[in-house]
């Protein structure tokens, strides 16, 4: 797995040097008939990126969470930056279009939609449809996710916050478990407006991190600072690609939901 | 719950009724220093809507899941078509921006990326961030979680199958969990060819349901099959707002993780 990120680390940073707006999309309109209008100006990705200020990001993610929640939030901190900065192609995105990731899609508190915004954001700097396109930006964004999963956060503080937040770490970057073990770690109930400070902080937070490692990429200086836990590695050795078992393709904590409590794993 | 559910499918039918092209986001750049383009093309959501043919939305899918993935497959095969339908300001987006929501974004195997791309294409047509646009668009979006947990699923056969397919109750909109149930009723593996195919008609399956419910939407004839279980209401009773505990945010099936197997619940 190390040797592997070692890799992808500098594709990506090869890829970042070379990454430049590209052609039209290929596939024209099949049928003309109920069309009101034809114009097709999709920018095929990767689109350019140039770096921004972590911090400027960090406070306009935690200002866009009051406006959209956590997902339009860490989308628009990065987007609405990068369309301030570069104009077209990121012009054409309503960053609103995020906003149905809101407490982990439409509060459903699966996804934490800072997470969800976070990528979706990364990818259209970096990824594509194209493997060698796709595989450096996924590396990227799975080193936000494990980031996420194993640090103390939120870890920024906006300028002028509601409430003092104290941090707790997550181990799964699902909305619902984040938001729980945030309760359990600090008293306060998941409805109340700490709560909601709490993901304003997480969503400035997260924001600020993408910006962090799209800037170190650009530079050619990313380093993959997470990597699964040994504990996770250990679960995969009979239940990942390959194994005895094969029956998960989850890259998450599994200690986050399994054998939590006094729950044992069976016998082996 | 349920009157609160009709009162949305209410609105949600007067909302596509009044759905048009809006107008240019209000938000001008502050700063043109760096740009190398300022052109705002943004049209603010909802974007029109023009009934689809869930079939074709279905066939779209599969064959655009082993083009992008789960999440690209479903986003296309709606939003694709209403490109070919409709053209601006649809054709403004590369459909390919979703390929990040693959295997539960980037493979970390967390929500489902058929659920996360079609979630994404139907906000475009009813959403936006005003409460009034975003509440009725979170609805329907949550029907076609509720329907995906609660259905045994995929329930679309491609013209042109590589396998025949069984299916198999998710309980929880994770892609972890519903890769892992279907392993587990069908014995196949977690990275085999054939679970490849079952996410491939899972994507044709979620694309085709989610404009089946866009259709029925802008007939004004919706109707909210799926409500969460009783099992889930009743733990929301010590555990959901309002409640004594407060302590989650979730609208998954709880039994999906927990007090599965020899764990039980605290005594109470």
């Amino acid at each position: 797995m190390t040797a592997s990120r070692r890799s992808w680390l500098k594709r990506a940073g090869q890829m970042v040097a070379a990454s430049t707006i590209g052609g039209l999309a290929a596939s024209a309109p099949r049928d003309a008939v109920h069309a009101t209008s034809k114009s097709d100006n999709r920018v095929e990705l990767p689109w350019s990126y140039k770096k921004l200020d972590p911090s400027i990001v960090g406070e306009r993610g935690y200002s866009s969470y009051y406006k959209g929640g956590c997902c339009f939030g860490a989308f628009d901190a990065i987007v609405a930056e990068l369309q301030r900065e570069l104009g077209a192609p990121y012009t054409a995105i309503p960053t609103s279009m995020m906003v149905y990731g809101e407490g982990g899609v439409a509060g459903n508190s699966t996804l934490c939609g800072a997470l969800n915004g976070a990528a979706a954001a990364m990818f259209l700097a970096t990824g594509g449809l194209a493997k060698e396109r796709k595989e450096p930006a996924f590396a990227l964004i799975r080193e936000l996710f494990s980031w996420y999963e194993q640090e103390p956060l939120p870890d920024f503080r906006p300028a002028k916050p509601k409430f003092e937040i104290r941090a707790s770490v997550a181990h799964v970057p699902l909305c619902h478990v984040s938001v729980s073990a945030w309760c359990k770690a600090t008293g306060s109930k998941a409805f109340s407006p700490e709560r909601a400070e709490r993901c304003g902080w997480l969503t400035g937070s997260v924001a600020k991190h993408a910006v962090e490692l799209l800037n170190a990429q650009a530079d050619g200086k990313l380093k993959a600072a997470h990597t699964l836990p040994a504990a996770v590695e250990t679960c995969r050795t009979c239940h990942d690609q390959g194994s005895a078992l094969e029956n998960t393709r989850a890259r998450m904590e599994c200690g986050g939901c399994h054998f939590t409590g006094r729950r044992e794993h069976p016998k082996i």
